[in-house]
């Protein structure tokens, strides 16, 4: 496979690139510093194309990080997008415009040239090219246009090619693309990526977007007197999604060279198509579905009637032709503005990187209310209610794979609980799970859900209920654990200040062979609500005395019967009493989506030394109540939490009169939901 | 005082342009990261402008070690000559001429913004022309001819320009000069500094200079057949100390501009007259005395009839002209290649700077033995013989300045030895002069030469005698101590594989208002000829028993007796014998500057354990024997070691009789000389 390091993959061309990597087969590692862009964007792009993408917050100038990098993989090209963009702050702080562009970049190539890495896509700009209508025949501009940025911003873009042309003048074997961008406009179909200025927008498209969505008064429509069809001056706009395409075209055109053979070489990126101000706007407007407020003022200093680009260059020599269009465009970014009106921030919403290394933590923050996830298993490693932490966890990420582990905070999946003789026959189909727990499987198999690394989150926020959503999802393959069929799964959280829900959604891949499969989810969480060394002291309050019958190894029965003590919905210590059964709520489930249902509330449980309460609420039919009487592992003895794992009937994928609890057919939904609310006693 | 940063001070323009800044009254302090240059050159300055400058071995590229200066310092202005400069070299390495130039300026600017110091001199090339014989009426060249570099060097100082430009037009109350060099050639006319160009010549000069000192062997002429006088190409040769000049007058220019105005602009430093390689070669060889051997052949790839500077600009705008000819720079450079053959480098002489922080130490090591001196006092820190210590020192030079400290290894002046009364009468005026040991004057007084800092070395190599030869220069101000007259004070120290040599050359500066002074210098080092706690088993001989008689509190009667033990040239072994006696060599000096006589043995000492012996010989006519009996400082106590000081008769300053020793007109030269010779004793 190759491997290809993205400099400035975070970014808006540069996340766009890195999906079309991975959808063509590249290996891909992202280094961005992070200045200009969000790792919300790494974290979608993951989420989109579901694959890891190995990702290093290193700023280029430290070559030292860097090196390490090149160190660590064997990297087969470079394509730098790093550096700072806006032209306008370029004119008010060039120190900073140079030092990052043309100082990263020269940091760059230095380990490059250490590590005999010579292959490089540069991303480069049509600023560079600075006014060309000064010369006689070069609208459209063709490569052989003499250069001449009128900013810094361009400036750095024509020094970093300059050094470029160097190195290879010294050194023939290096192959270097220098892709002059026009305007790169839109944003990736899903939606969940696109272009997230900071400022005011210094490009059409944003700005226009930012009027559409409330952020913006009007748009300045700079001069409507050139001579064009509608008197506003012409560009050259691309769909970013193709732009990025041109750059897979650059790699392919830089490994198809003879052994040998080097380059260094200008390749313009546009459409070769001109479209106006005016086209623009209406293209857009039509994309809201209303006209957007404008103003005509005066021309602006330096701006020319056309700077469209002659593309022949790249449409013959790298076989790539731009295939969107502008309303192509202006719907996909109409589409990634609605769906993230603020770009990537989600309030309270942060990711902590200083944890676990490499890892990233993802924290949402409330006043009284701190909520903590990992990728590894969906895994909840954290929850604090008025800064007391309520669930067992590790400081270190890489205790959560340690064997004595017992699911701490972990998504358990495909199916929760203890499956006899690691067995499942379904439709007359016998499938044979991972068997993990002597001839049983337990909560999926040996690598069960709670070791799987989520894609994501997608964040979003929903003010209404002030609530901060995380969506993560995961990729399961046939034959994983033994269990058929390819399954996507959603898990989401969705947090408010005192409480979060847990969303399960799981369906059949359309790539998927087998028709069928069995899902039944859960959350692993273990609570203590008190400091105490054990949750003896701990009142419980059950909404159900009925309980599944299983034998003396904890295997289901296939029977169900009620509990004489303790009684329904009343109040007890849990003192000596110990549980790891699963309580039934409901005697069956109405729909394979148990989301569609309302909750039942499952159980209370509070703790009168920290005045503490949870309420567990859920859609689902059963809960395993379990009194972590066998928890032995760093820092946790036995007691040291209990878990409330909501799902389908112990023993549903077993027993066939339950079946249909788990049972998931492709084009079928599996959903679920369990909200936990954590309150004070005395309210 | 202004205070100017230079950095790349240590180089070949940079080190004549920090000459002509302290003679023209600026503090400089110089940064060099000396890949490119040596030390030596800063030594050497100093040593030529009798004063100190301030020194930083730092890499622009290092702005936190260069932040640290600007924070130290209010600086001004900045003079930025740092920077790698061999076209050919550049067109393979670019990325490290990019790298070492454009990213040490942007570190270098960053910096200079943070501390709001906006007043740079830049020195570019005109090399940033490339050929402007392409353009038409651009010969002269005028800064307004259109750039065009052709080769990454070049291209770096165009980069540069560029970024200052920015700059000036992001925030105009920069103030930037943009020097742009024609052909520098020349040296220092005192013929210690110059090029020193590593590896082959690129320069003509540099070329000629090394055929004519035999290390090429004929100079290669590219090409006779262009449009010139004789076929050859025509460029434009500039004096380095005119074109030094230059700087002084653009930093001028600069402070003259009314208050809140900036500029960036660019000036030529040129003659204004073109030489061709025929007119620079004959120039030479009659500098040389005769013709140098040259050849034919064919152009070289680039080379353009005439580069010649227009330098209207910067004679009117900034009052300054090139006035040295092409033949001054040749006399220069020859003075300055016959003195330096090798250039700066000296064999067996080491730069030691782990030592004591910014103080340099300076190393003469051969395989046996290793002498070392500082420049405070002059001081011999070290002295090593077969590995063994022979002296002793301090390990931190900071020690030497403490009180205690009884002068180890110090060169002792004005006067050495006792003063009485602290007074001195010469010629019936009588001078008061520091008295800090009671009522009497020690070893020159409290600010003695061996508190100074002396400016130097000049390093020199003897391959016929195999002698390292480090001199340094003290100026010794009117009013110093008390004494009269201004002195230049040389100590040179020549060192052979077995011994080394102290000279001393003092003479009243001719800008003395005094006519008249009196010196009397030493060396006090202090021996131990083995790794034993005190000297008592150590072996004397002794070849005078004469000794100048002194009172209880040592000072001098003014009478010389003869001791009846020891004997002369008997060996003895000291124990409890204690020295602390002015012993006489011969009965008056016949010349004040005795280096013209012949060296007498003073005395042998050795020791059995060790096997080692000191023979010491002089040219002066006295010596005190001090047998360390009142040592009592850090690691050394009472017979740690004696010392040996050689010198005029004790008193010889106060009484008349002996006067004439010590006395020091104007117009004369006062000289001494002592050699310190070590072997095994079974030698």
């Amino acid at each position: 496979m190759t491997t290809i390091l993205v400099t400035g993959g975070a970014g808006y061309i540069g996340s766009h690139t890195v999906i079309e990597l991975i959808n063509s087969g590249f290996r891909v590692i992202v280094v961005d510093n992070l200045v200009n862009a969000s790792y919300d964007s790494i974290s979608r792009v993951e989420y989109i194309v579901k694959k890891k993408v190995i990702f290093y917050e290193i700023d280029l100038r430290d070559s030292e990080k860097l090196s390490k990098v090149f160190d660590k993989y064997k990297i087969d090209a470079v394509i730098h997008f790093a550096g700072l963009k806006a032209v306008g702050e370029s004119t008010k702080i060039p120190l900073e415009y140079f030092d990052n562009n043309v100082g990263g970049t020269i940091s760059l190539l230095k380990v490059m040239k250490q590590h005999d890495v010579k292959n490089i896509v540069f991303s480069s700009s049509a600023t560079v090219y600075g006014d060309a209508t000064r010369f006689k025949d070069m609208i459209p501009i063709p490569e052989k246009c003499p250069t001449g940025p009128t900013n810094p911003y361009g400036h750095t873009k024509l020094v970093i090619e300059g050094i470029m042309r160097d190195i290879y003048a010294s050194d023939n074997k290096w192959r270097i693309a220098l892709l002059r961008y026009f305007n790169p406009i839109g944003a990736h179909q899903s939606g969940l990526i696109g272009e997230d200025p900071t400022g005011i927008p210094n490009n059409l498209l944003p700005f226009l977007a930012q009027v559409a969505i409330g952020r913006r008064q009007k748009l300045n429509v700079f001069g409507n007197d050139y001579d064009s069809h509608d008197g506003t001056p012409i560009r050259d706009y691309i769909h970013v999604v193709d732009l990025a395409k041109g750059h897979i075209a650059a790699l392919s055109y830089l490994a198809n060279l003879k052994p040998k053979e080097g380059i260094c070489r200008e390749w313009n990126l546009g459409t070769g198509k001109g479209s106006t101000v005016f086209d623009i706007y209406h293209s857009f407007c039509k994309a809201v579905g209303h006209d957007l407020p404008y103003e005509i003022v005066g021309r602006r200093s330096g701006d020319v009637l056309n700077l469209t680009a002659c593309v022949t260059r790249a449409n013959e020599e790298l076989k790539w032709k731009a295939k969107l269009t502008v309303d192509d465009a202006c719907r996909d970014l109409w589409n990634w503005t609605t769906k993230n009106p603020q770009g990537f921030a989600t309030p309270h919403y942060h990711i902590a990187d200083h944890l676990y290394g490499e890892q990233r933590i993802h924290d949402v923050i409330f006043e009284n209310f701190k909520f903590s996830v990992a990728n590894v298993g969906a895994t909840i490693v954290d929850v604090e209610v008025n800064g007391h932490p309520v669930v067992c966890n590790f400081q270190r990420l890489s205790d959560y794979a340690a064997k004595e582990n017992p699911y701490f905070g972990a998504t358990i999946g495909r199916v929760a609980n203890r499956l006899p003789g690691a067995k499942i026959v379904i439709e007359g189909h016998t499938y044979d799970i991972d068997a993990n727990e002597g001839k049983n499987s337990l909560h999926g198999g040996s690598h069960g859900f709670n070791s799987k690394y989520f894609f994501g989150p997608v964040t979003s926020y929903d003010s209404k209920a002030e609530a901060v959503i995380l969506k993560f999802v995961d990729f399961d393959s046939d034959g994983s654990n033994g269990y058929p069929g390819d399954l996507n799964t959603y898990v989401s959280y969705i947090v408010t200040p005192h409480s979060y829900k847990i969303e399960y959604e799981s369906s059949l891949d359309s790539s998927s062979k087998s028709p069928v499969t069995v899902v039944n989810l859960t959350n692993h969480s273990y609570f203590h609500l008190s400091d105490e060394s054990n949750i003896n002291e701990t009142d419980f309050k059950l909404y159900t005395n009925k309980c599944i019958d299983t034998d003396t190894s904890l295997l289901p029965t296939g029977t169900i019967s009620k509990l004489t003590q303790p009684k329904v919905m009343e109040k007890f210590r849990l003192g000596s009493n110990a549980f790891d059964n699963c309580f039934v709520l409901s005697d069956d489930v109405e729909s394979l989506d148990t989301r569609k249902l309302k909750a039942k509330k499952a159980l209370e449980v509070s703790n009168s030394k920290s005045n503490l309460q949870l309420k567990v609420y859920t859609t689902e039919p059963a809960f395993q109540l379990y009194t972590g009487d066998e928890i032995a592992v760093k820092n946790y003895g036995k007691r040291s939490g209990f878990a409330v794992e909501t799902s389908r009937f112990l023993g549903a994928a077993t027993f066939e009169k339950w079946q249909r609890q788990v049972i998931l057919h492709k084009g079928d939904l599996y959903g679920a939901s369990t909200t936990y609310v954590f309150s004070s006693l005395d309210h």
